[in-house]
């Protein structure tokens, strides 16, 4: 997708030195573009834990390419490997919550386990790696695709007039490695002439919703209004929404979904309202491990500094201010639980299904 | 209540000098205490427009006080009286949705008509005013004796563990003349000894709870931690909220509440997880001539601003700082309407009553 008119994937080998991995410090968007260059394994794993990076697909390409930076740096032989372990460890401790994380890293060591030697280890991770990013740019993409129809066919019933979609957080190609998962489907009938309007929901505390998602849909011209976390109900009261999509960062073999927190409360508003809710689920999040999302997906806790404090623009600088009293305590759940029951269907690479076990193994099981 | 230790009404009469009304520009909380001196009726109109001062109690008594200024200004006779008039039809033209500020404009002007002279008029107003005042601190008072008894008897349950009680906005005395509505029996259980924990929505945009009611409870002592508007679906799903209490800013006969947008969510996921919802109800708030709150009351739109900059403390000051892409449209509801089918009781000066025509007009007819 593009910024500023150019062309972009959100992580890719710097052209000149193969031993830098680039990304985006997404911490300055909306107000700066700024690249940020990963030497090492290290790099990675702060990006993550940081925030650097967000949002799951992403997360799980910084740390496949983190892993092949690890290998840049490993000794030859069995050293090697337990640098590389040690490697794998420290990326999985950087967020407990999106299971992409834990798929790349695993598909990035099974394909390392067997590679004879250093170079070898150094190839195959490189070429994991980017293979890991090509896959999950195209389930975007196919996300997009199976997504349009649904799009389409309420553009049809309204007779041309904007389809109003709401979203949470962002689930855009920045959160991705192109297209992004909730917004594929927006990107694909705005790029085919199908008139959308977002709704943006600011998504607190760290306003990834008014600060990311609304930079993406400005960059790419598709009509959009930013609202603050609690207005969606009263809009879905009004019949000012005809979908939700959102995305997810774990969805479990029942069809529990783990998305940003404040998810939930939208999922219960559709529900109240009759407005259908969509999950734009690439496979990588899928945990069929997990059946009860409510009770079994580890939920991140965070600073209560993003609570207390808002980061913004002012003077041509990110500058923070102290939103609330000084001595007052705060708590920060990063993600909440939507059950199945309230979610009208998962809009995957392969289709769309209902969210049940039947509907997700229907096209994944095997 | 106190601030800093000393004790305050949220509007007074300055004691030196009569002909100046005093108040707090809440603007400036919780990083400072500015008082306001309210000198004519415009000063009055400005403060609620601009929110200087809010909560719909406090917007009405802020309302009949800037008609006892207006009387000050007003000349003799049938002139004086127009003047009045004029003076009344500024002041409802500053904010649309709270009721009371129509019912104290309504009360004063009644109470005026009668008055054979300026003299009268001026003294009339003043009485007048701090007779609504007085009730809506007495009303307060009492939503606090009964409410206790719904705090209590959870405590009774959970043998002496916390009640974890969740708030929206602002529904503490500073929106209020004394004791709030919504903390009116949080106030009453905390001094009583009863063990209570606040969770506080921050309430965006404009912050009304990690900025006023955090300020109120840190102040009072009372134990609290803030959260996003985010977290308390994730958080009722866990068991970790008790009830929740919230105010209101108008009431229909059938039990509709217009409250500070993100209400509605709220009570969506009280309801999903068997969570007790009340209203603090002074019937001032309430509208009679209204059924269907969702069609019948008028939902204030505000500027964008308020949601796309974030004002807040740095080095000193209050400063504002840009949370989006400076080029993104935002909108802005103030209220949201939650339908009486959502609402556990309505706490309520004369006693608890259901949220339905025959609960209201059960403690209020006649």
């Amino acid at each position: 997708m593009k910024l500023q008119g150019k062309h972009y994937r959100t992580i890719w080998l710097d052209e000149a030195d193969p031993r830098i991995v680039r990304t985006f410090d997404q911490r300055h968007f909306p107000f700066e573009i700024v690249e940020e260059p990963l030497r090492s394994c290290e790099d990675a794993a702060v990006a993550i834990e940081e925030m650097h990076v967000r949002g799951a697909p992403m997360i799980g390409a910084t740390a496949a390419y983190g892993l092949y930076l690890a290998t840049l740096a490993a000794p030859e032989g069995a050293a090697g490997w337990a640098f590389l372990q040690e490697a794998a460890e420290r990326l999985r401790r950087t967020r407990p919550t999106a299971v992409d994380l834990f798929h790349c890293i695993q598909r990035m060591m099974n394909a390392l386990e067997s590679a004879a030697d250093r170079e070898e280890r150094i190839h195959t991770a490189l070429a994991t790696a980017n293979a890991l990013a090509d896959e999950s740019a195209e389930q975007c993409r196919m996300i997009g695709v199976h997504g349009l129809e649904i799009v389409r066919a309420i553009s049809e019933r309204k007779n041309g007039a904007p389809v109003n979609i709401l979203t949470h957080c962002n689930a855009g190609w920045l959160a991705c490695i192109d297209y992004g998962t909730a917004t594929a489907p927006i990107y694909l009938a705005h790029d085919q002439g199908i008139p959308v309007h977002i709704w943006v929901d600011e998504t607190r505390p760290r306003n990834q919703g008014g600060k990311i998602t609304a930079l993406e849909l400005q960059q790419h011209g598709v009509p959009h209004t930013i609202i603050t976390d609690n207005a969606g109900g009263h809009l879905m009261q009004h019949g000012m929404v005809d979908m939700v999509i959102v995305g997810t960062d774990r969805t479990t073999r029942q069809g529990d979904v783990a998305n940003k927190i404040g998810t939930y409360l939208k999922a219960l508003a559709a529900k109240d309202n009759g407005v259908p809710f969509y999950v734009a689920l690439p496979s990588s999040t899928l945990d069929l491990n997990l059946r009860d999302g409510l009770v079994e997906i580890p939920i991140e806790q965070r600073s209560e500094e993003e609570v207390k404090y808002v980061w913004g623009w002012k003077d041509g600088a990110i500058q923070k201010v102290l939103t609330t009293p000084l001595e007052s305590p705060a708590a920060n759940y990063g993600f909440d639980v939507t059950p199945a029951r309230l979610i009208t269907g998962l809009i995957t690479e392969r289709g769309i299904c209902t969210a049940s076990e039947e509907g997700i193994l229907g096209l994944f099981a095997g």
